[in-house]
């Protein structure tokens, strides 16, 4: 928070405004808060909902058709005024009177209720349901003492959708304090917030643990754990709720619920669903049914990082109101009617070769000696992995290491797998290189991936050639051949890669090295000593590319910092080339 | 990022199998990525579109009816394998062909294009769009090089939306190239992002600084700029999209866009929104009639802190599918038809009381005379405001100073009309009480706003009675009412805030202060003497509330840390009576 130049006094409201611009679909500004920008019809219960500012989606966020019609907006974390509440009311109520919902914290039970009695006076019928969801903010014996948190949402949700219903005031009130009833979460907190404008957070976390039932504003919590694996923090909070069972619910018996896994900031999307993921299989465990999941933003606090689990075990009637039309800015469930494909996918690639046909015993010797070389090239990259994402941390996004040690990890076995079903070099170099770009991803893996690939087609080039009778038998054209198949390797990695020389690539590395083969091999030098005069050559290219300039085409590059570091492809393609020649010196 | 222990080499998958869990009525998993799980019917042209993890909701998150058919899901910032993009064209091919959509980086064009040629190779008909933007990236003369950031979604939805008409392939390439054509985006950042299980940041901006230009992981941008204010970064953003309008936009002659402003993940919604209101109001400054807009996260960088705003500058034919529905788990339009309200919301607050009749002069001389004070309390909290909020920071939220300091000055301007337009004491402490709560808020404004409400009732009530005949004409029934008058506001604070002496609330200063002036009252000391022994008490009960447990009701506590620590609420108040001690004794 806080990346800005903020005027504190007006952020709340610069906020809401910038809101409503963004949102006229639905909301509208009023003095106090928002409501909604569509027609409300006579008749039709009002829900109004509020609190602090601070927590979007909550609450501003969750106005509109099937929700809240209109939401109270405080300051940054400070309930609203008594005045602000009854504003709001007033602009949206339709002759069926209000519900006021809110999360249970002192100012907005304060302000609220003053603003209840001062609506009452008015001749307006308003009830109020207090959402008192967080079970680590008192026992189960005091749950009128709980704080409100993610739990807002389903409490919101079931009496927007009453009221959109056409029920009566009554029946909204008591859905709503039946969804509050049945509604139960449980936060945890790995950092907090900073208050707009504000040069510290608000509160902290101590580095590496989990504040369990932290609340949303840094209230205390239960206690102080270190921070778990995605499946750790599922487990705590599963079986915490479940320790709790509302009132007419027995797990034994198949119980079923509403599942929200709310971030509160900065647990982001992909951490928050691996957590998900995690808790939806604890549920399954445990035999809960889950009716229906929302896996996001829907309580924040600023820019605090933590998460909670909002568990509603929904009767019939919620379920229903739950998964009724909803349209608002940050919460909807679609009107719109498509039907679940339940027909089976067939999504196997049709491109990977199933087993062949076994080659000859010469093909598969070469295969054999071959996959030799990957192991090595396997033990080179796993052995180099760490100091290549290094490398490329300094110029790139650091998944160089990662990259290839997946990729020739996937080509390895892929080689293992063609070699013991009798393939031969061919198909080995074919399989490896698909497997390769399978496995790596990214711009390495379909360069590492080509390069076997067409290495491969230029042996079977030969191999073809060689059996119309233009080849010789002796150790000379095996040279020539893998020359051949390096150069054409390489060729395929330009055309792929569209790199040239001195784009500080790994084409850099690998040029100088097909040369420096292909006129040594066409000296008369054996392989094994062609090959590693060639790799000195790689290497010291490769050292060299700390002199280049960034090349222009590679987006992912930070040109600037790059200067003086050499490029990490080129690294990892003379780490590979000088372990293969070392092997075959052996 | 990384507040779980996290396996990096399943982390990925681990998230994307979660968010299949939580969304089961959007997408299921197949073996690359995640496609709709509803039926896509036969004919249909199939968008499918992908890219690395991290960016959610890029790219799963925009899978379902009107939008991509299916999404190919790469490894955290790594463009995914071939394999995975044909698996998923496959899976969701319908005899209408395939659209591949993605941002322009190398890796994933190296690997989509592939996978285009292969797809090709087994008889489906498929194109390619690549979006690119990111104006940051390259000129306007080689905008083939630019990188495709929060654009992907403008081109996603068109093409979706054709694909969802039934158009054909022809025309979904047509209008997604289209969408792409017309499509701009300039993006800042603050801080870096960290990747899953990492230790440090893959990158960092400078503290203070603004990266202008700065890719979404990392790449070079334009220069660095100090962090400017809402408006200053919408000034930036807004001119330099300007600056490079498509072929066939005139800006002088009436043009049309969508905005997207979208948080890159730690640029939290209500910061956003004030950035959006500042857009909104340059773009209209500058003749921009913008159709639609969406401000929230679109495409982020796991927890990167930045901004980036799109413009789509739309045709008649681009704007009409842009609003077409559309249902995914992370982007909807609704197909849920509610009419918008144009009537005028009445929201006047009925019981602020316009300018009442004209109060007799002894009444009007006491209402100058309780400005007096009030302009001591007024002087008394602002300059207390910071020490309050200090002390409250221990405790609560830390925004007590900032409370108490709204809330006096929002009294005192209602005292000051009240006084101008010839009102009383009563009508004095009503109106000053009511903007206490209103500007204040929270809990400290509904408080102090019902402390002079309640006043003013008994001021009015000793009035009417002294109208009975029942008063003497001497000093002493003054100072007795005003006695009188602090024990009713003491007895309203507390039948409002429910504490009691003990609970280290404000009731701790609040009560020895009442009792003390009314018993000195009582021996009959003056009016200035008893204040000021009653202030002596109420500081004494101030620095004494730090020994106090605190109170369990008081939810917005920590309550942990307020131990050894004086209340806030304590200590503001007796700092006011003081204040107010020393101007009656002047």
């Amino acid at each position: 928070m806080s990346h800005l130049i903020t005027d504190a006094a007006t952020f709340a409201a610069d906020a809401i405004d910038g809101f409503v611009a963004a949102n006229p679909r639905y909301v509208r500004r009023v003095d106090g808060g928002v409501v909604r920008s569509t027609v409300i019809p006579r008749g039709r219960v009002a829900l109004v909902v509020g609190g602090g500012s601070g927590h979007y989606p909550a609450f501003a966020g969750v106005v509109g058709p099937g929700l809240a019609a209109g939401a109270v907006c405080g300051n940054i974390f400070a309930s609203p005024a008594t005045g602000q509440v009854s504003r709001v009311a007033r602009a949206v109520e339709r002759g069926a009177g209000v519900l006021l919902s809110y999360g249970n914290y002192a100012g907005d039970v304060l302000q609220f209720g003053q603003a209840e009695e001062r609506l009452r006076g008015e001749g307006y019928d308003v009830r109020t349901v207090v959402v008192t969801d967080d079970i680590a903010s008192a026992p189960a014996s005091e749950r009128h003492r709980r704080r409100g948190i993610a739990g807002d949402l389903t409490v919101f949700k079931i009496a927007g959708a009453a009221a959109e219903a056409g029920l009566s005031l009554d029946e909204v009130e008591r859905l709503a304090r039946l969804a509050n009833e049945r509604t139960r979460s449980l936060g945890v907190a790995f950092s907090g917030c900073t208050l707009p404008g504000a040069d510290a957070p608000l509160f902290t976390v101590e580095a590496g643990m989990m504040a369990v039932g932290l609340g949303i504003h840094g209230e205390p919590g239960l206690e102080d754990l270190p921070a778990p694996t995605a499946r750790g923090l599922a487990e705590l909070l599963v079986s915490r709720l479940l320790a709790e069972l509302p009132d007419g619910v027995d797990q034994a018996r198949g119980s079923r619920a509403v599942v929200l896994l709310n971030g509160l900031g900065t647990f982001k999307y992909e951490e928050l669903f691996t957590v998900f993921g995690a808790v939806a299989s604890e549920l399954e465990t445990a035999g809960v049914d889950v009716v229906d999941a929302v896996c996001g933003e829907l309580v924040t606090s600023l820019d605090m990082s933590g998460v909670s689990l909002t568990l509603l075990w929904v009767t019939d009637e919620l379920a229903e109101l739950w998964v009724a039309p909803a349209d608002s800015p940050a919460f909807r469930r679609s009107a719109i009617d498509a039907e679940i494909d339940d027909a089976a996918i067939e999504v196997a690639d049709v491109a990977t070769g199933a087993a062949g046909e076994v080659d000859d015993a010469e093909q598969q010797r070469a295969a054999a000696s071959a996959l030799d070389l990957l192991r090595t090239a396997h033990a080179a990259i796993i052995e180099g992995a760490e100091e290549f994402g290094r490398i490329d941390a300094v110029a790139g996004d650091g998944d160089h290491g990662i990259g290839m040690s997946r990729g020739v990890t996937g080509a390895l076995a892929a080689g293992e797998r063609v070699v013991a079903q009798g393939g031969g070099i061919v198909r080995l170099l074919a399989e490896s290189g698909e497997a390769w770009s399978e496995h790596g991803g990214g711009t390495s893996g379909a360069l590492w991936g080509m390069a076997l690939a067409s290495a491969g087609t230029s042996i079977a080039a030969d191999r073809t050639e060689s059996a119309a009778g233009a080849g010789a038998a002796d150790a000379a054209p095996d040279a020539r051949a893998v020359a051949r198949a390096v150069a054409a390797a390489l060729a395929g990695v330009q055309r792929l890669g569209k790199a040239e020389v001195g784009d500080k690539t790994l084409i850099d590395a690998f040029a100088p090295f097909a040369v420096e083969l292909m006129s040594a091999v066409d000296r008369g030098e054996t392989l094994a000593a062609a090959w590693s005069r060639a790799a000195d050559a790689a290497q010291a290219a490769a050292d060299a590319t700390a002199q280049l300039e960034p090349a222009l085409g590679r987006a992912r590059t930070h040109a600037r910092r790059s200067l003086g570091h050499p490029d990490a492809g080129a690294v990892s393609f003379a780490r590979i080339v000088t372990a293969v020649g070392q092997s075959l010196q052996a």
